[in-house]
């Protein structure tokens, strides 16, 4: 097979960017090791910035997403008996909207066939080649048979655990790192949402996190070392968690209800440079992780796409032969931006086992400041919502 | 000897607090353990915010500072070739005033007599007794006879290595601590500085800061490690450092001379609560240690200060037998604030020996940021003019 792009993964990334590849008329192909259901399964964040938004409206592909996602003006930092609500629509003029990762990947999917979005799933064995030429190819294994396609860039959008970043040479690449001491003990339950807004909360027995995915459908977590067990949280025992964490306003509204979905996360800060080699690109978790604080990863993977798409359209309709040589630069200034503010509101909402009573102190006297500044609440507003592209 | 309050330390805080009690006709002491020249000798901050100056203005004793002290509208933060503007003026419509901690001193100093302030120095061997009580006293040696203060409340404005501090039992008081891999090596030269501005500098190789006791005088520092010495760092290797690490623009602005003083000192926040026990009440350094980074150590006592002499006031002439009770809260809030500011700056701007090429990135990431984002240089401003009281 030949084609102009390759597309790795058929997660959000890649299928937002094969949309958009498409929707310019560049020919592209997207290769998925997994099968629908899998990919739809994998549960993740639930709140989009206005990146990832537009490019949805930009595909026409957001109506589902305006009647059953949920526009949010602020959400909450709770530490002890105290609520600071960040007032983000009053403070920046925008909003966030609460819609599944699973949901977006779920309307890209389904457009696909009806645009002509070639999406082959059960890929196995992907390998790239040649990636420092202008000819690389990628070779598969579907169904028992060796494929080879043939194609100008190779888009890798298959989150961390993918083949793409391996393709870059160790030579070249650089990463940036930090491993946090504790996981997110998540669950999903179709129960409604004990408040409207999410809340981050900082108790002394850990972080907590009330979201939600609808009005009927809510996602919990709570931080937990890494050596906890799975099977040592029956959903009793973390909901009596929860209640305890986010404190008794919440814990007042909290409806309980059997888990959909409970698993444990590592946080994780990653980075690596460069984000183009050659004549392949790389697309979020493939080149980047943030912990979960503040919902970036999504957003940070839309803003990758967005970039990629501009370049690769600049490259194959516009007849600028440099485009693809700038998108690394472009792509990496927003990420750093994403990472940073993940990383402080990580350290802001956790208990470090390394941190003594001075460090605490200053996290209640940053909680202090932001309750008290509008300036405070600004910044965090501004990251929030998502910095502009 | 009997009088309403014995003030220990003769540094800017203790004489201030006299001179507001003076001026509200609350009876004083200054206790001093050393000379006055000795006082005048230790170089210390050199930048006010607006509560140090409107304390001076409230006891007209800030002629001088107004004729000879330098208004500033900004300041800056360097990060190898780039220079991030502050523009504190123009975001807060507050300035701070460049003007020697000394001078401060000299001015309060040189007022006592004609107002009635007594100051008695080189009282030694100063030690506190009975401060759960009503009926405290202080008791020294001045000229080889031992003398006592009898009072109604001490004020412990005796610095870091004061008696006062220690006069609170051990099982009322607490520590936050944090202390820095480094120190600053600071040089002071009757020579124009290199800019009208501060410059903070975070260099590769090290911290660097560029700042002014006046038109003539500068003063630089750079951070060393705590095990160099000071005979290893003659004048023009420190020179040569601060040429390279402030860049080049800075570099070429440099007018280098023969140190007046030179000196190293550790960085290390520090606070002691309660601020207040029974009848001893801390100001300053006495209760807190700021990193010099962002000049609050001053201003942090001038704010106490503020907050010591209200509650006096109120209490020997307010008729309010409570008054005293609310002053470490009150002082608190505000030192946890700078001591939160302090702490974060001096991560931002040095190279800390534990940081890694991630936590290097995030300080890039947090520059960038700052030299993109109003709000961001606006809460540095709100933070740098200070807080309100």
């Amino acid at each position: 097979m030949k084609t102009q792009v390759c597309i790795i993964g058929a997660g959000p990334a890649g299928l937002l960017l094969g949309h958009l590849l498409k929707a310019e008329g560049v020919d592209c192909v997207v290769l998925e090791q997994r099968d629908p259901d899998y990919v739809l399964g994998r549960i993740r964040a639930g709140v989009l910035e206005n990146i990832t938004v537009s490019l949805m409206e930009r595909l026409g592909l957001d109506a589902r997403l305006k009647a059953e996602g949920l526009p949010e003006d602020g959400f909450n930092l709770a530490d002890g008996e105290r609520l600071i609500r960040i007032p983000i629509r009053e403070l920046t003029g925008q909003q966030v909207w609460v819609y599944g990762q699973t949901e977006i990947t779920k309307d890209l999917m389904d457009a696909a066939p009806e645009r002509g979005l070639e999406v082959i799933y059960e890929a196995e064995g992907v390998a790239l080649h040649d990636v420092d030429s202008d000819a690389p190819y990628v070779t598969y294994t579907k169904d028992g048979a060796q494929q080879r396609v043939d194609c100008r860039f190779i888009a890798g959008c298959d989150g961390y655990h993918g083949p793409s970043r391996q393709a870059v040479p160790a030579s070249v690449g650089q990463v940036f790192e930090r491993v946090y001491p504790f996981g997110w003990l998540g669950i999903l339950a179709d129960v409604p949402p004990c408040n409207h807004e999410l809340i981050y909360a900082n108790h002394e027995r850990g972080f907590a996190l009330a979201s939600m995915r609808s009005h009927t459908r809510s996602r919990y977590y709570v931080d937990v070392a890494l050596t906890e067990k799975l099977e040592d949280w029956p959903d009793e025992r973390l909901w009596d968690e929860l209640a305890i964490r986010l404190g008794p306003d919440a814990a007042a509204n909290m409806t309980r209800g059997p888990a959909i979905e409970k698993s444990i996360a590592p946080l994780r800060s990653f980075v690596f440079t460069p984000m183009r080699h050659g004549s392949l690109l790389l697309c979020g978790d493939a080149a980047h992780i943030v912990p979960p604080t503040g919902a970036k990863g999504l957003n940070l993977a839309a803003s990758d796409v967005h970039y990629a798409s501009a370049a690769l359209v600049a490259y194959f309709k516009g007849g600028d032969a440099d485009a693809v040589a700038g998108y690394s630069a472009k792509a990496l200034a927003r990420v750093w931006q994403c990472e940073r503010f993940s990383w402080q509101l990580t350290k802001l909402m956790h208990r470090f086992p390394e941190d003594g009573p001075f460090e605490r102190a200053m996290q209640v006297a940053e909680l202090d400041y932001i309750a008290g500044s509008r300036a405070a609440q600004l910044v965090i507003a501004e990251n929030y919502v998502g910095l502009p592209v």
